[in-house]
């Protein structure tokens, strides 16, 4: 398995969002290559009908195939809906998502009250965590909070602006005992989180729940890389590699070459 | 001309932004009939390569053709800069973009002062405005405001966030005689800024501009509505139409049905 193990992992998303994602890959396994594909041409996909989104995922989990990585982590919520068993059951490589892991640590630090969701309008409108939640036994509020991503590329995280921005949009909630980062911008958010909720409500990143998950599972399956081996990290976008540096220097989003790509649409059997 | 003057005007945008301007021309033309298609599936525009957006811009005005328009106005700031030349040259009926009327009528309102641009990422980058008004001899100052949208689109225009963030944008501007609002959505914010820039600042609304623009080009071209003609509005989207209809609602959009509609990429000498 030593060859395979030390193969680069692809993890990717509509856009810079899940820089997060890897960002907390990185701290969680540092001696892993990444190949990270941001599909910055076609953010972002909260807004489209789900086989669009389910067509993009197979295109790029194509790409990144192409390149040679051994698993496929979706830091995307959306496309994680969408596509993950999907995908899992089509790919040739382990693929996780970040759904599914936020929702187990909601559960597991939740102590029996309201979990709360954050997240985009097509992630809350779409129900991702709510029916994950709500299946399980939880109950769920849930938020759309469409201002909290240009906030975050902003970076005025720290704002008065943000905020007050918080406070609009949890000024009708109920008492609630954990909340779901559901959006990977959002962990810039987390201290102003953190305040406008109070001290008693436990939050929980998506990007480092997964995070974790893809650690304990390429131990358990043989496919870390050897602790030798120097970590690394290459970008791949399909628009624009200026506005994508930037907005990845404010997400702290590791730094790597950058190179941009098209993405070629699959033929399908309808086409 | 009297049968191709009653039939309908075709309105695009990437989005829902264009509606601003569709709300305008039908103040400034009541009894014309309106087509206006919304991108929805694949908004926004200003982060996708010229090539991309010109492209798309084709694809939508041959949607608009086939359904027999008499003109096109390109209600979209990104595809005014990206497409007008090459639209007007290749289509058969007269095509109008939003960037030349609000260009001309902050040139002509202005009294030799700086001219201030506020837009999308994509509008301020790409100089669709500065480029125009410097070759006209004018001063400019220009400012990407991402966080304007999605606050027009949560309906809160008029709100102390709106006044903060306005606040946060504006801080940096040296003296200003005239501002444009170089994006679609801005009209709504149109209080709440000249709030921000003190009395004593014009403001240019783009979508006003551009309905003066249409109107009087209609009727000099013999090809405005009859008088006795009741104006109409339909609309098709690429994406989701309840989500459409929710934010038309929040933008004032013109009422009218609602079809969903794929659009077919074009057969190009190089594909």
């Amino acid at each position: 398995m030593l060859s395979l193990a030390r193969k680069p992992l692809g993890v990717f998303d509509s856009g810079v969002g899940g820089l997060t994602v890897l960002s907390a890959l990185r701290r969680a396994l540092p001696n892993e290559s990444y190949l990270y594909l941001g599909d910055t041409a076609r953010v972002p996909y909260g807004s489209k009908p789900q086989e669009m989104v389910r067509d993009f995922a197979a295109q790029i989990s194509d790409a990144l195939l192409q390149r040679g990585v051994k698993g496929i982590v979706i830091a995307c919520n959306t496309a994680s809906a969408a596509s993950l068993p999907a995908l899992a059951d089509a790919l040739p490589v382990p693929v996780w998502g970040v759904v599914e892991p936020g929702v187990e640590a909601a559960l597991l630090r939740g102590r029996g009250g309201r979990i709360g969701v954050l997240g985009t309008v097509g992630t809350i409108r779409a129900r991702v965590y709510q029916d994950r939640l709500e299946r399980a036994g939880a109950a769920t509020w849930a938020k759309a909070c469409p201002l909290f991503v240009p906030i975050v590329e902003e970076g005025i995280s720290d704002s008065t602006i943000a905020r007050l921005v918080a406070d609009y949009y949890l000024a009708d909630r109920p008492g609630l005992d954990t909340v779901i980062l559901g959006c990977t911008h959002y962990p810039a958010l987390r201290a102003t989180l953190q305040q406008a909720l109070g001290p008693d409500v436990g939050m929980v990143d998506s990007a480092e729940s997964t995070a974790a998950v893809v650690a304990r599972d390429l131990r358990v399956m043989g496919l870390a890389a050897p602790p030798g081996q120097a970590g690394s990290v290459r970008h791949l976008v399909t628009g624009d590699v200026d506005s994508y540096r930037h907005t990845a220097r404010i997400l702290h989003g590791p730094d790597g070459p950058i190179e941009r790509i098209d993405l070629a649409p699959r033929i399908t059997a309808a086409g």
